[in-house]
């Protein structure tokens, strides 16, 4: 009883994901998502998508891993793809979240989750790479389906936006030449990105 | 690209689902949960709790189930548990929703998430009834962690409770033994959940 107390302590913590904003508007531009309904949505593209990665993966791994992905901003908070500030010290406190909050499983547990956090911050697997491949791809499809919303709100440049992705083509070729075409291209012609 | 553009349709739809509203609380007791927090909660919850099952899991392929189980709702709206009224034509809407929503995708794919959404609704797998007591836990553990605040919303009695979950031990003994003395007795001693 002991190890299942301990994880349902686990799932319980877990539900404060809920509660964590996110940038992005869903896709009729009424509300901003939060972390947890952002990790479905990775989850449930990835079994979807995965025949595009650009190496085989594991699926049931890399569903894993985009599942918990974001829960150290339970503790550490989200920090928006163009928060400069927020992003010198974003490393420091998710790596002491990471620690309390992995820390509520038992031991094999929290260890294996821990490392697929860390091995998704890495970005040196076929699992990782395209995982982020997901973390990039899903707010630029509901940014485009609310019409820029979120990009018009922090005037975000084509630049910052390629620079954020100049690895998401690494997990798959053909997701990210999508993603342009329909998610970006239309968005710049009417300037809801704006050109550097 | 054809491929691509009808997955990238249902993923989109599949966000409707964030607008989907549940009767259950979250843990802070401030708002009902809606469908994709509820199954992205569940997706974490057959990962880590697979070790439980009564019979050996597919873990991908319940986690495949649980992130899809609701989706119809997007059409059909959530049917409360304890709404018998809702529940007489709740199988009629929701499997025209099935035919609209899992079209969107191409065949192939639209064919096989539409049959593990049938196979979740027959409950005669070890997955589909693993799934059915992860869909079964999460609210009583989250009405439990809000002091049972939906439950006396709506006058909830153990026999409503212990009628629903019938069947919930058949995916886990081991986890509705605990939901009881965990999740239930708990409540049933301070009167949130009305004895009959």
């Amino acid at each position: 009883m002991d190890r299942l107390q301990k994880q349902f302590a686990f799932i319980l913590e877990a539900d404060k994901e809920k509660f964590i904003g996110r940038q992005t508007y869903l896709s009729d531009g009424k509300r901003k998502e939060n972390d947890a309904e952002h990790a479905w949505h990775l989850a449930l593209m990835t079994i979807l998508l995965s025949e595009y990665a650009n190496e085989e993966i594991d699926v049931l791994k890399t569903v894993t891993m985009v599942l918990i992905h974001d829960i150290v901003e339970i503790d550490a908070g989200d920090t928006y793809a163009y928060d400069e500030a927020g992003k010198q010290t974003q490393r420091a406190r998710e790596e002491a979240a990471a620690q309390r909050i992995f820390g509520l499983l038992p031991e094999d547990q929290g260890e294996k989750l821990r490392q697929l956090w860390e091995e998704f911050e890495a970005q040196e697997t076929p699992e990782a790479r395209f995982a982020r491949t997901m973390d990039n791809l899903q707010p630029m499809m509901l940014n485009a389906a609310s019409d820029g919303k979120a990009w018009v709100e922090h005037g975000v440049h084509l630049s910052q936006i390629l620079n954020r992705n100049q690895r998401t083509a690494e997990g798959s070729e053909t997701l990210w030449k999508y993603a342009q075409e329909r998610f970006l291209l239309p968005n710049l012609e009417r300037g809801t990105i704006l050109n550097d």
